[in-house]
């Protein structure tokens, strides 16, 4: 991670970090000042410069923590010798666990506009993602286990709205984010209407 | 609509509205100011406020328009004598025309965080369009047309998530944005798997 001056306990950090996704979240980044973030900890801006070097450099790190979290994800699917809609559906499911785990810093990735350098290579990033949820979507299809009749980029779009639309309303939960990632998968792949069998 | 004064062609204050809502989307509310929009639009400040008399005016008039339009498509699906599961596909057909329609305004709607006086109520008047969209499921789902099995809440909230993903990602088509509702239900509904009939 840049920024991290050697000596200096992490945990510090991961606090000064927390505490400015949520200002940022809350008030949004260009309206965020250092003076907010001191005041919202409690400490001297001198303090918080013994953690970081800049407002730019804490809107790098938590995209950073929300897109590597995404891109492992990613990764570890792509490694998996398995058709593509279960590389998918297991893509999905990780994705869901990723958004609970880090959920204020996927949400500040996800309101991200390409308004700085920072900001253009996360948007960057998040269109490899997107990407590779299409061409996952592609050969479900050619292999015939998705519907052929929705435009794949569309059917990924969709499928990551309903994960990302997690940013918005999830609370966490006693029994973790599992079941929430099968009612995605439930919902994604089989839909929401009775059938009779 | 509080703002527009007597005698003022509206087409000068929609003008003023829409690169208002733009310059919030893209740098965020409380960072944009009136002299930015004024840099915008090449115009004074004082020409601005011939139209509007404060940028709180500009941020309540561009949420009417969002909430406005997704309020009246919820009552229009509330009048309808059908089933729940009906009412359900026409309303998100109905919101997928209108966040299409509006794209700019339910995006902004979309990022409001409860900052202020407006967008607190702009809050409160979503969670009552949430609350319908549940209860429409609950509905369904007692008349044995929705698998029971995923939480009526959880399936508006991800039906949503979807049909609000739009507003990341849809380009206007020549074809309009019917094509897009019937994914989306399809997706909803359905599901992506392909079957064996």
């Amino acid at each position: 991670m840049t920024g991290r001056r050697p000596g200096r306990p992490g945990h510090n950090q991961d606090a000064v970090l927390t505490a400015a996704v949520r200002l940022f979240n809350d008030k949004g980044y260009e309206a965020t000042s250092i003076s907010d973030l001191a005041e919202a900890l409690g400490i001297t801006k001198s303090t918080i410069y013994h953690h970081v070097t800049s407002k730019q450099d804490l809107l790098r790190m938590a995209i950073n923590h929300a897109l590597d979290g995404l891109q492992q994800a990613a990764a570890e699917v792509e490694a998996l010798d398995a058709p593509a809609i279960e590389r998918l559906e297991l893509l999905i499911r990780r994705s869901v666990l990723v958004l609970a785990d880090r959920l204020e810093f996927v949400t500040l990735l996800l309101r991200v506009r390409g308004n700085n350098a920072i900001e253009s290579n996360a948007l960057m990033r998040r269109r490899i993602l997107d990407a590779q949820v299409t061409e996952l979507v592609k050969e479900a299809q050619a292999a015939g286990d998705l519907r052929a009749d929705i435009d794949p980029a569309t059917a990924a779009r969709l499928m990551f709205g309903m994960v990302n639309s997690l940013a918005e309303w999830y609370q966490p939960r006693r029994d973790g984010a599992a079941p929430l990632a099968d009612a995605v998968v439930g919902m994604a792949f089989e839909g929401l209407r009775t059938r009779q069998e």
